[in-house]
């Protein structure tokens, strides 16, 4: 097979990854570039990332073979009416957004039978955003979910999922309704609760909230870092899986009533029972090679 | 002033770290320890960063100058009362706890005038725990808080500040009070609501944990890391802070339930306003040199 033309949709972090990692692996014939902003499209330009550039998505995507979606989540559908109509046949429509349900729901009227859709995920990032923060080796060693729909051509599905394993990642397949329910724990809460702690602590009288700067090296700086991730892709999320972070939000917080209860009680029983049973999970993390064993806050990275 | 002799009441993480750090810069004649456990006080030998070990708190505190409480928080007020008695004239107490009030209110009635207290908080750990896991690096370039009350000898004061000095630390001074609700945000809410995420997610069912597992890279994995905290030790600390950590747990649960009606109603604007003004926060976290800029969860640490 001929090696593919390919559009990026949005130059950030992800999209300017993956123009470097298509270069770098020779995956690719030609890369053009669209973004909202001059700015970004004249520095993907400078940095190379792109064979071209162009003011318009349709003038991007005008010889695609695959087109890759990488802007926030609320930017898709209006792009896809876009371009939809002006592509060849057999076009492949991808993305990398952190909700699957809702761009399929989305995109999958739009198709009209003649272009493919195969949504992905990989799981990988920086709390960095833009054309500058891009880097061929994101991807590698990392998951990437597809959750392509049953009809889906089997022939185009394989396509992408060669095309991030010749990334270096490693393709699951995964009904999309899972995906969104697994990354609501695994990433959307966490985000969300970094951001209300940081947040809590960006209200305390000034200073409190210095020296809770000053000494944010006991926990609280994992927490800032988390929270430092771009605000409108972190406001598409939540809004697009709203229904599975409600769900797991309801669970956390019930929980952590059950947690502030005993600590107003002087129960240390629970306490201790919930702290030991943690562990678990941490060993099976560890266990399954998603982290090593050492890493700690006493120790600069 | 010639080198004091110190005991080591508890010699895990920090009291290991400890014995390592006093000897490796030469400022210590003897370093005695004791632990509850048989194990412990034989691996500590073993391992040489004590250089004798005792069956009892008393024998071990027998000729030291100053005595370490390195146990967790609730431990500490049997051992003062069993200690104090035995030991030598304006011998200095000091701990390492990551509360303060409460090791002030039960010790300074046991004092007697005859013993200084100096009581003090290291910033610094990791989520390892036992004699294994100290090293003698692990203070350096850290704070270290000492909370001593106005009336507390100026000399004692100036010994342990000087200690922790010589041992790479920045010595800071606080009111215990201020302390507590510091840390109460900084470090214990962060703890809390980690072990209460990882709590959440050990109770999903088994096909879903499972992929909770494999995707933790996410953001999740961080929080696994510190929920997997000595469960005794952060039991302790919430029975001690009770009131700081109720009350910044108060704020963060109306912060949280603010987002979550902002998620139910789609209320974009709100969660955009509140994940850009975390920024500020971490943009003085950087400036303060507490982190650096580049850190992320796709690239391996």
């Amino acid at each position: 097979m001929s090696k593919p033309n390919i559009a990026l949709i949005g130059m950030g972090l992800i999209g300017s990854s993956l123009g470097h990692a298509l270069k770098k692996n020779n995956l690719v014939a030609h890369v053009s570039g669209y973004a909202r902003s001059p700015e970004t499209r004249a520095r993907a330009l400078d940095i190379g990332f792109v064979d071209s550039v162009h003011d318009t998505a349709i003038e991007a995507c005008a010889d695609a073979d695959i087109v890759f979606f990488n802007t926030p989540l609320s930017a898709i559908k209006g792009l896809a009416e876009e371009i939809i109509p002006t592509l060849k046949d057999n076009v492949i429509l991808t993305d990398v957004g952190s909700v699957k349900k809702g761009v399929i729901d989305e995109l999958t009227p739009l198709l009209g039978g003649r272009v493919h859709l195969v949504p992905g995920h990989p799981i990988a990032g920086t709390e960095e955003s833009g054309p500058d923060s891009g880097f061929a080796e994101l991807f590698d060693g990392r998951w990437c979910i597809l959750t392509p729909s049953g009809e889906t051509s089997l022939i185009a599905v394989e396509q992408i999922a060669k095309l991030w394993r010749d990334m270096g990642s490693e393709v699951e397949f995964m009904e999309a309704e899972h995906h969104d329910l697994v990354l609501a724990i695994t990433s959307h809460l966490p985000h969300l609760i970094a951001y209300n702690i940081v947040g809590t602590a960006s209200q305390l009288e000034s200073d409190t909230r210095s020296d809770v700067i000053k000494y944010s090296a006991s926990g609280f700086r994992d927490f800032t870092r988390i929270a430092s991730s771009d605000p409108i892709m972190w406001r598409d999320i939540f809004l697009q899986n709203k229904d599975a972070v409600l769900e797991m939000l309801g669970r956390f917080s019930e929980d952590l009533t059950a947690l502030q209860r005993a600590i107003r009680r002087g129960d240390g029983e629970h306490l201790e029972r919930i702290f030991t049973t943690t562990r678990a999970i941490r060993k099976s993390v560890v266990e399954a090679g998603q982290d090593t064993d050492a890493p700690n806050f006493g120790r600069d990275k």
